[in-house]
């Protein structure tokens, strides 16, 4: 198994050792250590969408110390969410799971056709808090997607330069795009490959639909026969425009679901060749016993160990 | 009761020992001391709103050692002023009372729909000034909130490294909010969490009313019946929003008003778990003799000693 | 042949020895090694137009390494490539092939009139990962000209105190010039003398049409005679334009198209005393063994081999 | 009471009110607090002397936080160490008592005639720590002199921009000097003048003997008939010698004594205009119990509770 | 035994999350992970010594990987090492093993009475390398100690700004003390206390004869009868001289030694406290398969599972 973090590794050839072994540490910690596939939980709801919506369901949310608890009694490979989240746990739980500092973030108070997150933390942060990769959303297809590929750069020049890992939540958004269009495969793909230029070493994208949002792209598609009918091809095409699956990709739950949905989804993942799966409300928004079951089964099904 | 203080100083464990000192020094001061409540004093509606508006009922107030030797006299935990009012009498009231140098403010000679408040004074200042922390405002909702939430996380940054405390004025405002909007339950608690997740150590909002503002919030509040009839209810779940209690909130007195509803204000600030009261116009806006009583009358509720 | 390499060094006499022995090593390489001309390998596509649409007619392109080793083997001058794809394979290449880091790139999951690329790397990315150059892209003509060029003037400054060479994409484009325009004779070589003037080492133009874009200039062709009929003609003309041909000019290669019309472009650059071609999707929208076939064509006519 | 702070700090009328405040914290703390009478703590022999030198005796003060403990349990003004010790507990004792830190400090490993402390800890660590002061010292007589007051300028001249307070131990010693004249009175009030020269807002000396050490001084102690007999005139002609008591002098304990000569001395210290003592063997010692009762009583000879 | 790992670290309350992190990484990680003891595999004998003396008995070791397997096959917490012998191998081990680098060494081809190592690597390198601390020599009794305290004082505040832990080898040694000395139970009780108190998270010492050096210090240990006879005994006076056991205090092995003396050593470290041991000649300079039995036999004496 531990081969395959190797092999891995090997992708990140031009990535200094700091950074291979925190990306190491990323895929050698939880429950699918040295498998190559991840389970990472992410909180950064209560910024995004406010805390009622967030941890109401399940008021143990509001406890920061409660997400640390839980990736750890899960067996994720890591814990990823804003400063405030990290601060108020990082201390207790130092050393106990890789942890990665969200650097940006953008709440719904506000609604933007064009959104920006802002910039809500820095490489120093996650150097202190003990933090083995730093985390940065981008909007392709907003207007504003220049000023984030621009801070994503310095970011992560910096984060690279001490030895920290580059996680990009890539999630197309904007005028430019049909809501639709924010999950097309198309769109998901590109948005993929985005984030690879721009240097990420794990890249999060969205499970994309079967749409086709570009003119210009569904001509390809369509002339090159690519397929995209199943789940499980598309996620297939989303790995290979990660520079040919050598980059490390996973996809976002989404909103809560159906739990049967979500096997069926992490099965298509697996099956396509993707990394693994970064799920929040899914996890957080129930009883912890019933979020490890839930997680284990994900887990089981990357690992190989249930169909 | 010095251990309620070391165990809120607990909730602070990524900071290092000079914020941890600093945030103690609020905590074991004035009347107060050692109870976990806190009473600030805040006088910045001289560039706020203008100094007849500010001091004309009062005209002592124009004198801004007025307001040192109010906050000492008083026993409250603190006094929060810009730059100005705080370097002309710092050195006089040297080690008389923690001080908090608030870092930036906003006028109202000119009106903006989407505000953003000037940048007025540094982490530098505080330091030379012998203040226990910085106090910075944030407007959720508001279309410049990048602006402030970048300018907010590299200023506590700097005070954090210098051993500083954070104060954050959370508070909603914008075109994409109703007036009312701006003091609903669902967006003051969501501006707790965003000030809690940007970093801050102490987070001031305005007492919130029963409103639901955010559709996709309203659902969330009615489906999981949250409690938010009462006042005392509101605290409480604002304080929850807040790291679920393991962050200082404090709330704001507004307007001037009568007594009586203040101290109804600050029974249900106590018996939600709120922190205290930040008490500006109330407090200077009435002669010296009389804002003692009240303030007195006040502590008094939050420790207990009155009803 | 080496007196060529010479000549050409002794137009860039301000240049610091180490941006001379870049250029040097760019004109020392590959098949065309010591004739002064130049074919690179680009690709940005992945970046510029997304994945599907770059990579799926030949599916090897997905992966970073089949570029490296494309231009290896078809015995290019140099790759050209964001950071993502140079990161990805700059380290087992290492020492193999002139690198050249494109430090902005555009997407085109938003369309603009007046299009600004992202800046995505920088010079001392450039310098750790071996680059000979640093390669951007102006759109002269496009409303945000201005920050471009001034982002390229201080990437251009940083580049030569680091010895590296300059190579400039002048691409008119934006709201002030028609489709027509944009390869029309009289802005083609005005972008190459505004690339020339802002410093450039190499620029980068499309072969120009016939056509006249501007008045003023228009009248001034017609009053001078200026042979642009022929295609010869225009190159040599666009050539003249960027410092009397004291300045590397190549031409890009555009879109796929037939071989013959490719091949006839070449030999125009070449009798115009143009310096070589970038040539992306032309090479790797084929079979590897086809596209060598097709590079060795075009540098056998550079080299006048071939006719 | 406070009066007499007010007093002492006009004194440091060019220092900020930051300085001003903390060296207000070192005057209103403990059981001394408002009387302008200060004892401190010390513990550095550690470091000084050896770990079973300094603490096989109570061999509790082998544990860092005994000695805050102690500080705190005794009602000391305020608790010096150097940077480990300090370290140790900062965290725990956030907020507790007054820290001053250590910043140079010098072993028993080797022996020099003109002995050179090290520098061992930052301004900044005195910030993170969350201390009121840094504490340096000086060996005036030294042929090392230079370096120390060099180093004493520069860490002064930062520590004063941050708001803290500067407490120098000046204690000649070196080659130049007899054993005794380390303590001889015109040596000693030679080196408090010179701290205070230095830009020290407190400074510790040790107890000076009748003995005149240098030439030059007798002639001019004997011409002007400065009394020197008692010790009481000996501490009373070294505050004059600090500004004419216009900064603050403390004095040294020494090695582990009677209890009867240290109240003595006590009493001396007071009589003659000394601001207090700094205690460390005879502090920690001893066990704690009794070290509170000695400390209680040296504090109250201070405060003229006690005779 | 996890407990044992968060007790450790809540002794180190003041440093950031980021240095308790790495300090949890050394105690969590090989055979001893969770037990609170340390085995550190260290190789800086080639620098110190010269490569024939140190490798030639068993040539494998020239080669830096070597170590590297080693310290992972025999399950060490850790692989220290200066800069080159670091940078040959971080890569491929990249996240396999803690990795400590050592940033002063000392080579033996000039003899000082007083040596000074240089300082050979930086905090930088130690994060590019992805350590987990960095490591420093400092020679207790060399008149060149200032030196030596203040380079390390000015890594450790930048190591622990950027969250890596301290590790301190403090030999005694210079011209002060005798050969005997160096090892003298007072003398290295003292070394222990002058690296805690220069802020080292680990430190780490030789293990102590009976001898007494110095003279002010023998009249105390006789008084206080501190009994020394056993080197258990010595031991439990070396770790309470560290902070009364409250850092974590590693004894080196020393030149190559009969397995029963090493395995006795280790039980008396145990038995008295000690944190374990960092053992390299005794390693390297014997076949693999035979380093690793005598490895596990120590670690099994330090887990208590062989006796």
């Amino acid at each position: 198994m531990a081969d395959r973090v190797q092999e891995i590794l090997s992708w990140y050839s031009s990535d200094n050792a700091g950074t291979k072994t925190n990306i190491a540490r990323l895929l050698r910690h939880g429950k699918l250590a040295g498998t190559g596939k991840l389970v990472i939980l992410p909180v950064d709801q209560g910024f995004e969408h406010g805390p009622a919506r967030s941890f109401a369901v399940n008021p143990g949310g509001y406890n920061p110390l409660y997400h640390f608890q839980l990736a750890i009694d899960a067996g994720c490979n890591a814990y990823a969410a804003p400063l405030g989240f990290l601060e108020a746990g990082a201390s207790q739980y130092a050393g106990r799971i890789p942890l990665i500092l969200k650097l940006n973030s953008h709440d719904s108070l506000h609604d933007d056709k064009d959104p920006m997150p802002s910039v809500t933390g820095s490489v120093s942060d996650a150097l202190r808090l003990g933090c083995v990769a730093v985390g940065f959303t981008i909007y392709p297809g907003s207007s504003h997607c220049n000023a984030m590929y621009e801070q994503l750069r310095e970011i992560a020049e910096d984060a690279k330069n001490c030895g920290l890992a580059v996680v990009v939540w890539s999630y197309p958004r904007g005028s430019a795009l049909s809501k639709e269009g924010e999950t097309a495969i198309d769109v998901v793909a590109y948005a993929a490959q985005i984030a690879a230029q721009l240097g990420a070493h794990v890249i999060k994208v969205k499970l994309p639909s079967a749409q086709l949002e570009q003119a210009a792209a569904k001509k390809v598609y369509e002339a090159a026969k690519i397929p995209i009918t199943t789940l499980t091809e598309r996620v297939k095409h989303v790995v290979q425009s990660a520079f040919d699956g050598r980059r490390i990709v996973i996809f976002s739950g989404g909103a809560k679901s159906e739990d049967q949905n979500v096997f069926a989804e992490a099965r298509a993942i697996r099956d396509g060749g993707g990394f693994g799966s970064i799920i929040g409300r899914n996890s957080f928004q129930r009883p912890k016993a019933e979020a490890i079951t839930f997680l284990h089964t994900i887990m089981g099904i990357y690992s190989g160990e249930m169909q």
